[in-house]
């Protein structure tokens, strides 16, 4: 296996199955901080703050900061700074994208923004959407977080960000900027913020259609881990392969 | 121009223009009911009730009671109860799809319902949209009562049904049946409702893409009437016309 000097580490799947911690994976981050190997937690959670992420990957004795994590939230706010320093913006979502926003220094607009983002927002309203909708007829830029359609949970698959931000495609007929997984934006954000070599980083995470499909059309190498939704069998049918593919975290050999 | 026994006719942009009556076709509706021609008023709107429309539609001088509405809530209603009277349904939707469902004597379910309807509901929420996206995934069959996407009003381009749908259709990967305009469903439950022949039934309206579109696939011909969206400019460019196409009702001889 060759030398990589940073790691995007997906979450759920890969460090954990929702409230189950994954002990191989987080042996696998004890040892990348023991031999200073940079690594960066990416999320397509765009609701969580990156303390909370952060705190939640303590209790499940990881060593992670809220300066290890970029959330999409995160990614999105960086982008559309990187694309305008001053631009204002209008957005559907939770406390993870509302900090976001204002730690990079966009200013809040409803009436005339310059963007329109939405993510995840389990308060939507049809006055919330109204106003996305009118601000994106009036020209306002449109992005959003993630494309993810549905979200697993115990209660059985809910309506993700991808769906609800349809609301406003639909009605609007312009399509969004997708920053989240499987867009290769949010994997350019990454590589930014970790700093190491786009040569030298590895996308690892437990999904091929979002965290391996991120990191080839980044144009980074791929660790896919059984861990969660794909399978060997799910990848066998699949043409563009990861890198890698292991069963476990604990067969990475450093 | 042919003797038709029967006018189905299209609301706003035909009979008036938001707060404003089109006096022409106030005076035809009531050349209508002078000569003992059946009429029946069909709209895309669901959240009103059919007492609320005719009274609207009195307002302005119309002749017309609850039995001359078929609103689309009522349609869809009226299409479930045809495929099965004893069917469960969960709804999303304001007073009107509730009276509609209630009136054919659909029973109310939210877990394990035969159908999911989504009507348009300014009242809409994320659990709204969640019990929705389960009972889909559980094999609810899934009914919308109109694909407007936006909603002309003061304020601008409002989401319509049409996005709010999308939501529970993005989420599921599951394409409901819609009811409305431009589809033929709601031109077949009004004729059955108006009883009269369908090659001695027109449908009249403003709208090429809605209300003509619908009664061309009902198999029954059309009258556009220039009054609200689609101008005599516009339909140079439209390969399947209308039977008739005027500048104002006015101009329709008996």
């Amino acid at each position: 296996m060759k030398h990589y000097e940073g790691f995007l580490i997906d979450l759920d799947g890969t460090m954990y199955r929702g409230t189950e911690k994954i002990e191989a994976a987080v042996q696998f981050v004890k040892k990348l901080k023991e031999k200073d190997i940079n690594y960066l937690f990416v999320t397509n959670n765009s609701t969580r703050t990156k303390e909370v992420v952060a705190e939640s990957l303590q209790q499940f004795g990881v060593p992670a900061t809220p300066d290890d994590v970029l959330t999409t939230s995160m990614a999105t706010a960086q982008f559309i700074k990187d694309e305008n320093p001053n631009a204002s913006v209008y957005f559907i979502g939770e406390v993870g994208l509302k900090q976001a926003l204002e730690e990079v220094g966009l200013k809040y607009e409803e009436e005339k923004p310059d963007y329109v983002v939405m993510g995840m927002d389990r308060e939507i309203t049809y006055e919330k959407l109204t106003k996305a909708c009118l601000a994106v007829r009036k020209g306002a830029k449109f992005v959003s977080t993630n494309p993810d359609i549905a979200l697993p949970t115990e209660q059985g698959f809910l309506p993700g960000n991808g769906s609800l931000t349809s609301v406003v495609s639909v009605s609007t007929m312009v399509d969004p900027i997708f920053i989240g997984k499987p867009e290769p934006i949010i994997v350019e954000q990454a590589l930014k913020k970790i700093g190491t070599a786009a040569e030298r980083t590895i996308m690892v995470g437990d999904n091929y259609h979002t965290d391996i499909l991120a990191g080839l059309r980044a144009g980074i190498d791929t660790l896919l881990v059984h861990t969660g939704v794909t399978t060997k069998e799910m990848l066998l049918a699949i043409k563009e392969k990861p890198t890698y593919a292991l069963s476990s975290l604990e067969e990475w050999t450093f």
